[in-house]
């Protein structure tokens, strides 16, 4: 009746992964936890069961359902575990270090023809997106043309490098996007400005729709995400991303978080509830291990090919009809 | 560990309370639906106990706590039941239908030394208000001197009477300003409009701050409700409520909802989880008995003496120190 | 072909009306400034004719309109000049500083069955106003049953009183909602916060429109006007009046001015532009004298009689047909 | 004292222009008039000369400046025959038909060692982008690194092909983009929408900020043009270009104008006043003959390379020190 969930990783999504499981989604609780460190795991156990080995964690028949929220580099081997022990699992995206073991992933899960994994794009759950798709998809806004997408970092981390820019932050939008359209990627194109940040990325689709994204990794004033769809009819964007307005020494305004987290607190939980309440009926919803695979390969082929400032063609495998 | 809640009642409130326990709250869980229908009943309890009298619910020992959703005239003894059963209730407001009854519900929590009570003014938990009220008390806008409310249903239901205006929608204001101002209404006076709808009430406060408020029950054009608190240095006030703009048809625009269910989704979420952690802490959050007495009081005070257009000053009995 | 207009006064506004009759006003130019400091007058004349009594610049063949911008006390004494010269006047507001004053204007341009006088009410002509009127009068928003005003100034003057903040300030709020509603005040109601300052004023018209005014002179974060006129199918109110929106500091937000002449600069070019077409067409557009009067009689009687807290009923002797 | 301003052609813009000439400008009046159809150029002249060639009212003496508003083919000739008469033109964009044309413009200029002409980009002063520019200059939002253009018209006429959508459309966004920054571009890339609209234009400048404009002919819904100026220490975008909101049928509203004169009126009527100001003045103010040179080659340049979809690196002669 309640699923027995089992997170992977205490880092700050780790532990919001396990907060949410203790505290917030029906039907589920969190069952254990795993970190290298065996005092911090216990702490974010909370009374749950304490590993220092994913792999464990993963076989322990305490645990129903994997949350992975350890380092990248680990996604795609626990994930795999997950797979082969028939366990559902909610990763953290990416769903792994690189496409070739995003592959693996959807090879394996296509030997066994079921859909176990779900990769952690919690964008698809904020409300401001579902009900940007939900305009596109009512055809109001007539056929979709163009989609401009800001992703504005306050700053980024000392280790951050260009290649980052790609593979951490537009890889949200790579998702996104292919979900607000109900389109794949076909091409991209990079323009930066001087030092490598911000720069602009355009794709095209297999639809032949535009899709703009700026990634400012340290834009200084705050965490700030913007999308606007546009159709041949009209057009459907992200509102101010707050509830009041403050005014205050000669000015109005209300203000940005410092990062991610607030912002989509609310996606992270729907994502949550929706993942528990998918796994108790034995449906997949959110992106799947193809979506994850394609967004790290798309994300792979333009650090690949950015330099040259060209149009680069990119390229997948078929589809395998699991994911049809 | 997982709390049984009894809901009474199956009407638009208690459909979203018993759904709300059923899907979307950590914690606890429908253990039990009360109506005079027993297939209604047993419909919204989904596998959960089935009763057709509120009291017997009370007192089923498959219920620990209990959500009061049944009509307003029956609150009062359902909530008195509680108290005699020593279960914590969450009961729809009003408390009572009466001052009066109101004041009986008071004094039996007071004779016991306990706060079971809460009454279900689900707005305190509105995350426009709580921002509104964090502003106040951070002291950034300086020493409130206004709130200025607005509050606008699209249509009055065909039985709605002028004094239910005050009864029951003012009487949201009269929560919400308590609680924002953290202060206790001394004054009203009302001025109404041809025909009574809409109007505006100018009430003040203890600590002598204004609070203006439009009811409008038949604004047509949808559910809107705003609020705008103004300090010594500064103001805030509810940004537009919506997370999306639309272009189309040579206009911006977002939409109103047409009730107030949609627009304080996450209000009611947010109480029902919140009560549900009270409960499990032993502690008391929201609305007591004594802040539905004194709202209720206050609408009582406000229809008996609004047709004369003068001021009104308000009186309560002594605050009992169980409410301090 | 160029009207020949002299202006009285070099303070603020006068400064200002001669800047916009000299660079940007169509069909005119500043033929005249008086000032009892000559220095001054010359100064601001900018090669026009120098006056340093106001009587003289009226009489004077060289100026066939005048502008009024001396101080208040002085204002009556000059329109009634202006009318028995059979001079067009515009004459900042109020029209004098007594109502009674303000009725000796009226009976002058009765007596003459010519309207010269137009008071400078501004607001009429900003565009924001202009266009909730033009819902008003469209019909859209369906028959008006409220308005609300608020009216906000940084800080008063050191030399400010109670009595000001309404014979200053509220009598823009008096003139703009009689001509946003095209309707006239009947009660008046006012509430004090501590201190009397902001107060809420509560008006209501003969078609029983509502019509609420905060008048706030210490709001200390900016000069902020809004205006919000609701009917029975909908309302139109004041957008955020700003051009531009700035993220900057972990915050967006947009500034207001220190006071009112920035944010009703348009008005201000508007009002003059038109009141020069209207002197050549030969026609009066505007706050008549009539309206001074009646604006100035209000406050008169709001003044008198708001220390008690009770309704005010207003009263004023017959329209004269001229006004008609 | 006032300036005799003669307009050459009587279309949508030399209608406005002569309007404004006549009505709404301090310091000109409309002088003449010419239109090949001689009772239109009577009408608009409204009393002034009327011609029905070009030519001639340039050479007469009754006209001292010129605004050209006939067919953009038109516009080169007109120009350089009011440089060789040394009367100060304000031409509408474009300068001319072709590069070629206008380089053969500021060739003239150079010779003479004057400026005499200003090309009509309105929006160098329409209160926004003054707004934005004025962010920039400050250094309050840090380097810029990136702008972001939206320019949308309702519906193309029936004679719009691809190229004008660069030639006609774009060259604002060309010109505006320049004067905003404060930089001459160095590369374009065009991607289009299947059909060719709308188009994402990627331009760089010297200083290595990336400039991206959606140009949509066909965005059915109204006209709307915004920008953002982002820096690296915030940004600054166009507020909603609305003064009042409308609550009405479910929705807050409001609305779009049908095309880019009621959007740009303060911006037309500015630079108008501007423009004569300067000629009275002696100096030159707002889009020089170089700026519409530039502008025009930048458009013929993107118009010949689009096609192939790839960068394309823009040339330019040096620039004269008349344009320093």
């Amino acid at each position: 009746m309640s699923l027995a969930v089992g997170v992977i990783g205490t880092g700050v999504m780790g532990a919001e992964h396990a907060r949410l499981l203790r505290d917030a989604t029906s039907g589920a609780h969190l069952a254990a936890v795993c970190d290298a460190d065996e005092a911090r795991a216990a702490a974010a156990a909370a009374g749950g069961a304490v590993f220092t080995d994913g792999m464990a964690l993963i076989a322990s028949d305490k645990v129903q359902a994997v949350v992975i929220a350890s380092p990248d580099a680990t996604h795609a081997q626990y994930a795999l575990a997950c797979v082969a022990a028939g366990k559902p699992v909610l990763c953290e995206k990416p769903i792994a270090a690189t496409a070739a073991e995003g592959l693996a992933i959807v090879q394996a899960e296509t030997a066994l023809g079921s859909r176990l994994v779900t990769v952690g794009f919690m964008r698809r759950f904020d409300p401001a997106y579902t009900e940007m798709q939900a305009a596109r998809i009512s055809g109001n806004i007539g056929t979709p043309v163009l989609l401009h997408n800001i992703h504005r970092n306050a700053a980024a981390p000392a280790w951050f490098t260009g290649a980052m820019a790609v593979t951490n932050s537009l890889v949200h939008e790579i998702d996104i996007s292919r979900w607000l359209l109900g389109s794949e990627m076909v091409t991209a194109q990079v323009t930066s400005a001087p030092g490598g940040d911000p720069m602009l990325v355009t794709m095209q689709t297999d639809k032949g729709e535009i899709v703009s994204t700026e990634v400012f990794m340290n834009a200084t004033y705050g965490y700030h995400v913007h999308a606007q769809l546009v159709g041949r009819l009209g057009s459907v964007e992200m509102a101010a991303p707050t509830r009041t307005l403050t005014n205050l020494a000669a000015a109005q305004s209300f203000g940005f978080p410092p990062n991610w987290v607030p912002r989509f607190t609310d996606a992270y939980r729907l994502q949550m509830q929706t993942w528990v309440d998918a796994v108790a009926m034995g449906i997949h919803v959110g992106a799947s291990a193809w979506d994850g695979y394609v967004t790290t390969s798309i994300a792979e082929q333009i650090v690949d090919g950015m330099a040259a400032g060209n149009r680069i063609d990119l390229t997948f495998p078929a589809r395998p009809a699991l994911y049809a």
